[in-house]
């Protein structure tokens, strides 16, 4: 962990030092291009093929798709808490995205012409869900609802079963969302099948959901064939946190970050040198209780932060660099500082909203640009899963009042046809 | 020009290679991958000499940027006549912009939690222009005004400037859209130094604007950097016309579209014998009196292609698998096939409103999804200079109500300080 205060002298440098961030090696760029060609070429060869090297398990078209029974016993073994927790969640998560469905334009104006824009679902979205450890159920609900919500006819999920294992309450969580047709195959060949399609599925036009350096690498390479989301790097938090907030709360909150993989990044900052001591403590003192302690030492030891800051301008300032994917304000008050935060994925009020409880249940999506993307990047919504068709009427009267000045900007810019094609009709009209 | 019929034996063959569209070459990938690593490196000296190298013309950092006089000197030469028609243009195209500003969402829910989503201008977009031939003021405006309209504060515009030279028209355009920070760069390098800045040009948040093939890749490459618009391929047009319409219209629009560049598209469908008989009669007619004959030519020649089809339903099919960049309805009726139309960048309706008016002056935006990629994308918007953050507040009797679940998931997704950062606070209310 780096204790890092505005007023040390070396401030400016230590700061950028905390967020320079590397992308993927360039030896992950050439393996995939690879992947993704040999998908393509052989198709569903390929892919049982890179599965039964990487996965470790050997499968057959016919056993590629999950089957309604697998989907079944899944549901058969989860607990009654948990289906009721998932239910809740997919429910919240339901009604949020619900209030984001957006409404087209249109309008005629002073001139005659009628311009409009309407927002559609796209026809098929694929879902990648990554495997193993990292398998989450509450991924699957993040990232299938908004989907459906969003009215995506055909929902495709990836999720790799690494030596034949798949988790349970991820198939559980799929029945639930909506999701019935399941791939249980991962890894850059999976994004290659979901982008090309393969005699066994289909192509999709967008792929959402988090993966690792393969899978992201992937995602950029068939860009532009299919839609993607953003490329997910690893999970952080900011804390802005004043003397109210207790510090055992702020310490949980850091590690629960920390806890999801070693390249996680934790970071408080505050005005009060006391809170930021207590903190640290604290810390020391939660971490070795965790299950999952090695991890989360270590994210907090190679990129956990303590900042001290002067006052709350400070704070906001670097906020807003820092651009973070999760941002709590454990403050009195923090409606003031709330109003000045321009980047941000996700933001967190106060000392009883801590991120855990949005990462499940509240609602608002949990897959959040990471790395300082939230300059330019929003989490995930049902935009994701729709586009807008402009579209536009123009009748003789309102193309004889516009028409001349499209005549004039054509043939400035040389486009003779262009001209041609608004005169011909000005003269008829 | 190919002539299909969807009666044809091979038809489904015949148009599917209608649609197959190539990537870009490997060896841009290395090109480019190399250009940006260097600039990353060396910032303004690898700009400077990539520029005196591929635009053979030699700047210094302190001519990189486009001075005021030269803007002034810019506007003094634009014709009365082309001042307005850009004032009209950017009005239109303001006013169409400005509909689609959203608004945030907030509500509070049963429980009693607070969720919400608000809607923030980027800080700095960065504007890609081309230069040469292919430099045109109307795709100033229609990159400009929407960046403008959601609000984003600095526009960093690059235009290359081949020999020294810079379209005048395209500075005129540049001032009227209210950018004032430009510079005279272009190619990979440009997109490098406007994502990683260098000594002399501030990094940006987002890439917009059309390109070569080397913008292109260089823009895929970035991506994760800042963000991008789509990257985009050839520009198309796809015409539905029946008996209504008149031929001569429909063929100079075609060539409208083929005498953007070689690798323009134009496809007709038609329910028509004499109607595709008579279109592709006019097309070869008119096409020796469009000074870009050349390239039209060759593009119509190409791939150009006139569709016969039995009824609509099958029109209506076919467009929502080529889901075209731009769609004219030149039908006596357009509405009802224009609901069924699934996916298309921009819709024309009516025998009066070519693609060409919307191209310059009706108000929807130009900057559109080619190559089939309406099938997930959408135009250039003020979406696009944007980005939501959603937000949580969850008092004490709320997260007594809905803590528990989150906890459940948690412990089951194996994360325990997740789940103790909301039982920590439950034990509390």
């Amino acid at each position: 962990m780096r204790l890092l205060a505005t007023k040390h002298p070396n401030f400016a440098a230590d700061f950028a030092d905390l967020l320079t961030r590397e992308g993927s090696a360039p030896q992950v760029g050439s393996a995939v291009a690879e992947i993704i060609a040999r998908v393509r070429r052989e198709g569903d060869a390929a892919l049982l093929d890179y599965t039964s090297r990487f996965d470790r398990v050997n499968l057959t078209p016919e056993t590629l798709r999950v089957s309604q029974a697998e989907i079944d016993t899944a549901l058969a073994c989860t607990s009654h808490e948990l289906r009721e927790a998932l239910t809740l969640a997919a429910r919240r998560i339901e009604t949020f995205h619900k209030m984001q469905l957006p409404s087209g334009i249109e309008f005629t104006d002073d001139e005659g012409a009628t311009c409009g824009m309407r927002w559609t679902p796209l026809d098929a979205a694929g879902l990648y869900v990554p495997g193993g450890k990292a398998s989450y159920p509450s991924s699957v609900l993040m990232n299938a609802i908004p989907a459906r919500v969003a009215g995506v006819r055909r929902l495709a999920m990836c999720v790799p079963a690494p030596h034949g294992e798949l988790n349970p309450l991820v198939l559980a969580a799929a029945h639930i969302a909506g999701v019935k047709e399941i791939y249980r195959i991962g890894g850059a060949q999976a994004v290659a099948a979901l982008a090309y399609g393969t005699a066994s599925i289909r192509p999709v036009d967008r792929i959402v959901g988090p993966g690792n350096a393969y899978v992201a690498e992937a995602k950029r390479q068939v860009f532009g064939q299919v839609g993607i989301d953003s490329i997910a790097g690893p999970s952080e938090v900011l804390i802005l946190a004043d003397d109210s907030a207790n510090p055992e709360h702020i310490a949980i909150d850091l590690l629960a970050q920390a806890e999801h993989d070693e390249d996680a990044q934790s970071i408080l900052i505050t005005t009060s040198g006391p809170l930021a001591s207590a903190v640290a403590s604290a810390v020391e003192a939660l971490l070795p209780t965790l299950p999952r302690a090695a991890i989360a030492s270590a994210s907090w030891a190679n990129n956990g932060a303590i900042i001290l800051v002067h006052n709350w301008d400070e704070a906001v300032d670097l906020a807003n660099r820092i651009a973070p994917e999760h941002l709590q304000l454990m403050l009195a008050e923090p409606d003031g500082l709330f109003s000045q935060i321009r980047h941000a994925g996700a933001i967190f009020l106060g000392h009883t909203t801590p991120e855990a409880v949005g990462d499940y249940v509240a609602g608002p999506n949990h897959v959040l640009p990471t790395s300082g993307t939230a300059r330019f990047a929003s989490g995930l919504s049902v935009y994701d899963f729709m586009k807008r068709t402009t579209y536009l009427s123009v009748p003789p009267h309102a193309l004889a009042a516009i028409g001349p000045a499209a005549v004039a900007l054509a043939e400035a810019e040389g486009l003779t046809a262009h001209a041609r094609s608004v005169s011909t009709r000005l003269g008829k009209t």
